[in-house]
């Protein structure tokens, strides 16, 4: 058994980021890829309306795909119920919901205040209860750890929210720096605080690499007691919305870290960096990043 | 006061690595700007033969003008009992010996055995004590975390050579990460050590970001009592004769992460970001890195 789950988000939070459509074959193969590197949780698409993110539009298609994937759990993003019904109907694992701490952020991101956002979560469970009880709910705050457009938000805020997820009856809640504004004092103090409420119920942590301090910022949330790590392959995505942001954790690098520090991913380095070709077969001139695959793994790596 | 020394290697680790030599009234500019953004150690120059380094050929001349600069620790790197003697003739206050901890780089980088090199460092410490007794004496270990020559580097053979500098008189004994090999808890592990074994003594966090883990190696390093980092402005340099290796950890983002975390630099960003204006001027086409540059400070960040 692996120490830490690292769940990918290029699929999804990579792809939707990106103006252009990866064509299904492509998703399909990098999703293999992703796969066989060891990666057990994958977020692959989200279920939004094809008007909105024409890139997502083949959701239940690569989820039909995903699911043939012995041992992966197959996570979608939903934005509100009708997208959680339509995931579901799917036959996706988990399901993720964003989840904004910033009111600001919540009406430009899902045009609902934080209020409506959470009774639209209870709907969700109400349902999943009903239909699906197998399936898992998972939140991620969004902006936990500052707003591109109000500023500051508070601890509080993030903490209010995240216990009305828990009283909701999600199974899990993480904390996004959404806006890249996160430091590792603040994620270890949020992380800690946020597990002193609800305990087990802790989900992943989503750091960005905007300025520089994703990979600081896992280090520090793994102090804090976090087992679930988002990054992306290549550092592909980062919130539209959120103006100025940009960068996912990328996977290669975090997978890096971690391994070498002795904490088991599961994850096979050299497969995961193969698997950008993929990534790169189905965006071509798509910018890639990463340290690690730039320097290659260092002398005397065990294998 | 601030709470950490940052420790600006750039006028000597960064132009080193280029191939190219900026004029010394360019670098005069560069380090005027360096000090202005509240930096209070910068390794100003090698000394070293001119025919091996051309770019440090200027060395006493830039001692000269930083040693104008108030308040301003003016450190300069030597490899030898030659250079230590020009240094403390040009009068800078420090001076940074690098030993390795590997035997196969210590042969590549000074061409000296490990056990030849504490005797080097003995005559330096004895040389300094009989004429210039205020002056500092640094020593960093190179390939600490490991080698691109040999692999692996025993930590047993690290705090051995840190011992032996510090009974050899030496202030401070530092470790760097020259090869980019570090992780975050070989970092906190070996800090802790040489912490127990050499208390106060212990120095700088000299740490690369090869492969993307500087800030975490920092962040780790910080957690395990060191107080001193080195860093290059724009990531300019790392280590040539480590094969493979190259990338300082960026000034402008290792600033950024401890003052967003409430551990004061004394640096202020928006002045040191500026000081990559003058860095560009005399290095014309130089590609530079950095986070923080790139994305900006965050909303809302305090002046």
């Amino acid at each position: 058994m692996p120490d830490v789950l690292i769940s990918e988000v290029g699929p999804r939070d990579g792809l939707q980021s990106v103006p252009r459509t990866m064509p299904t074959r492509d998703k399909l193969a990098w999703i293999d890829a992703l796969h066989a590197s060891g990666l057990r949780e994958i977020e692959v698409c989200s279920f939004v309306p094809a008007k909105l993110l024409p890139q997502m539009a083949d959701a239940a298609e690569v989820v039909a795909h995903a699911l043939t994937l012995p041992g992966l759990i197959v996570m979608a993003l939903v934005p509100n119920l009708r997208g959680a019904q339509a995931a579901i109907a799917a036959g996706v694992h988990k399901i993720t919901i964003p989840a904004s701490a910033s009111e600001a952020h919540s009406l430009a991101n899902v045009r609902k205040t934080r209020e409506a956002m959470v009774e639209e979560v209870r709907q969700i469970v109400k349902y999943r209860n009903d239909v699906a009880p197998h399936v898992k709910i998972e939140c991620g705050m969004s902006t936990a750890f500052g707003c591109t457009i109000q500023g500051e938000v508070k601890e509080d805020d993030v903490i209010w929210i995240a216990n009305e997820m828990a009283e909701a009856g999600v199974d899990e809640s993480g904390l996004s720096d959404t806006t890249g504004m996160a430091n590792p004092a603040q994620v270890r103090r949020l992380f800690t605080r946020l597990h002193s409420e609800i305990g087990d119920r802790m989900g992943a942590a989503h750091m960005h690499n905007t300025r520089g301090l994703g990979l600081a910022n896992c280090l520090a949330a793994y102090d804090a007691g976090v087992r679930t790590f988002d990054s992306s392959l290549a550092g592909l995505g980062g919130c539209p919305y959120a103006p100025g942001a940009s960068g996912n954790v990328v996977t290669e690098d975090l997978v890096f870290m971690f391994e070498a520090m002795g904490v088991r991913t599961g994850v096979d380095l050299d497969v995961l960096i193969a698997a950008r070709a993929p990534l790169m077969a189905g965006l071509p001139g798509e910018p890639l990043y990463g340290m690690l695959p730039e320097a290659g793994l260092p002398k005397g790596w065990r294998s």
